[in-house]
């Protein structure tokens, strides 16, 4: 008995300790999760980036709004890469997990690069959103080019 | 050309003022949007739900996080259901846009409970969580009832 609790109370610490995409029931609701993430991010981001390009006119408010949400939106995908996610509606490319190291650094690029955009664009100057959106797009397109299908 | 000038000035103005739905190039894009956006939500809120139910055991941790993720994605959804979304690859019920005021009503309703559970999330206590979950959940169901097939 006092061996059984302690397998039990082993197996709920580990639990705890399971790493993120553990979260996910099933490994459809993982890439369903991540895809509906970067829907996400993508509408908000494309706001900024129509402001930075000048297709949309520059609004501060508006600016500081999607850069909110982008604030929150660009963290979630990441742990939702499992490595029972591989196959299934998804356009990942294998090399996510065959190459997990070019992947995570990738990943810690855009996680250093989006933070500055979101700073940039609650500035309430064009000029500033302009400039992070200018060093960070290829960090976007870097990823997408490597490991989107 | 005096009046071109101030039919362009009242033009931008309107641009500006456009409701949020018209942020959306196409209707598709918007529902795509607002999918993803109840998806990213129905994820944290469903990880909060397993605390407040029991489900899965407590973490302070885990439900402050979950919490700041479901405080802005809560939001999002509301926008994209412009008018010209009533049709497409959607689950939402005429009634959204025959029964405006019903639907806003709905709305306003879940936009006041979630921020309480997102505070009650926040302060460390299961039982805070839970007695919180417990007035919102209704609110959810009720939404999902009358306007989701």
């Amino acid at each position: 008995m006092k061996r059984l609790l302690s397998l039990l109370a082993a197996t709920a610490t580990l639990a705890c300790a399971l790493p993120a995409s553990a979260q996910f029931a099933k490994p459809e609701d993982a890439i369903k999760y991540r895809k509906a993430s970067f829907t996400v991010m993508g509408a908000h981001w494309a706001r900024l980036a129509g402001m930075a390009q000048g297709r949309i006119p520059y609004d501060a408010k508006a600016a500081a709004d999607n850069a909110a949400v982008l604030d929150v939106a660009h963290k979630l995908p990441w742990a939702a890469f499992g490595p029972d996610t591989q196959t299934g509606d998804t356009k990942a490319k294998p090399e996510i997990w065959k190459d997990a190291a070019k992947f995570k650094e990738a990943q810690d690029k855009m996680l250093a690069e989006v933070p500055k955009v979101v700073a940039a664009a609650k500035t309430g100057k064009a000029e500033d959103l302009k400039a992070a959106f200018t060093t960070a797009a290829p960090v976007c397109k870097n990823c997408h080019d490597n490991f989107r299908q």
